[in-house]
């Protein structure tokens, strides 16, 4: 590696990487050591050890996923689509190349397939070698790991999926179309019948406008809609939302069964998250 | 005001208020207007107008409360308790000086007395004149401003509350004395016999030690010991706790029937508050 990558700053002798993604906020973590660095041909890539959150994921200057809080989204994101969907067979996740999501899913040995769409093969490999608090290192053969746009392969899909989960980073730069509805079409049509769909649909604080309009699209689309929250503390504002799209079932299916070995959701937690602050009910 | 205050930067021409309670994790606001800045006897006072947050509460350096989430915080010390007591007549608040909690409280028209015990009469009073955000300019006849040590108040005061609600800052400072178990033995001589305590509990992510430390404390004196949770955006890691202790009613009493003017809590939020993510449970 040559000189210091592109967002971290060396002050006072200590190593710094400033997420300053938001213009008047700006979150700085101190780092024991940079584990990776490197231009992909989509984004900057790194991994970087932490003080107060060990590893992380930072694409493009932004952290993603950290060892200390990763479970949180990922088990969110995960878990529960899965136990709203009374037989999960056939999962697809756009994007979370960190592997978390997957490795999630790979809990429910009655899901079949998964298959994980993730358009920078780096961002697989960099989190299977460096983040394995995060990844796993995932290697259920269930798991089918396919390099390419998103975007173009839900076009091509048609009734194949029971679970779609849309694990994607912020509505900028690769991950732009992924907040699009036409995406949104083309996710319930490689849908089955009776699918269900998931994306993180950013915060109800920092980012209203994104929650809502995504949240109508996704109205347009499916019959039951239903937002959720989580409490994520890497991401500005800690509370994360999330939107789910059913085609025809109205009611989680197998909360009361969940059984899962996890360090967020509990049947408590699945139940309750969609019971969401005043505010939040104000916005939608 | 003579130059500029401590805790406030120049960089680029900008303003900006850089919180480092946490060594190795540092949160910066971009600040619009310095509103007010003074040392009182026990601390630095500021109001400072930010880009992100509105008008912040900022005592010794670190950010209490700020217009746009000062009512999360708030709204979650105070409708929890009152909720949970069958009918509450005199309520205590110690701390609490941005005014919000007691604002809260006052909406319960059952309430006869409230009394808030503020060591630093200066918090009132500029939140009063410059933070009515979160203060609402507080003028009710029923709130009794009492400007003097919470821990030597409460000793004096036996068999007196119906509800005590502990609404300090970090355990640093003049708050430290807060989190001690004299404290808590004495909170629990001033309640009447079906009386219900509440206090900030920090975070679980970040102060975890704290957290659990202070939980134990109140369940060696309260036969019911509940802690809940609630997202607070400028509070590290976003998750905070709350521990409330009650001497005899084992369950919420008022939830069914809550009717407040609320943007965070509803009867949902109420309900659901206590059912904690699974790494906190297994903390306690």
């Amino acid at each position: 590696m040559k000189g210091l990558p592109n967002f971290i700053q060396y002050q006072n002798g200590e190593l710094w990487l400033t997420e300053n993604e938001r213009d008047n906020l700006k979150i700085s973590y101190r780092i024991r050591d940079i584990i990776y660095a490197e231009q992909s041909p989509y984004q900057h890539v790194m991994i970087l050890d932490s003080y107060d959150f060990g590893r992380m994921l930072v694409l493009d200057g932004v952290v993603q996923t950290t060892s200390i809080d990763g479970f949180i989204y990922n088990e969110m994101i995960s878990h529960v689509p899965l136990t709203f969907h009374p037989n999960p067979k056939r999962v697809l996740v756009i994007g979370g190349g960190d592997c978390g999501a997957a490795r999630e899913i790979a809990k429910y040995e009655n899901v079949e397939q998964i298959d994980l769409v993730e358009i920078d093969q780096l961002v697989v490999q960099v989190c299977k070698d460096h983040l394995q608090e995060v990844s796993g290192n995932l290697s259920d053969p269930r798991v089918r790991f396919v390099y390419s746009d998103g975007v173009a392969f839900v076009r091509e899909a048609v009734d194949t999926y029971d679970v779609i989960i849309v694990d994607s980073s912020d509505p900028v730069g690769p991950a732009k179309q992924l907040f699009e509805f036409d995406f949104y079409r083309n996710l319930h049509r490689a849908l089955k019948a009776d699918g269900i769909m998931v994306c993180q649909s950013q915060s109800p604080i920092f980012h209203a406008e994104v929650m809502v309009e995504t949240y109508k699209s996704i109205q347009r689309l499916f019959p039951t809609t239903l937002l959720y929250t989580a409490v994520v503390p890497t991401y500005p504002g800690g509370l994360w939302s999330y939107t789910l799209g059913s085609k025809i079932h109205e009611q989680p299916a197998n909360i009361r069964s969940f059984d899962k070995q996890t360090r967020y959701v509990n049947r408590d937690i699945l139940e309750q998250c969609f019971k969401v602050p005043q505010f939040v009910k104000e916005l939608l």
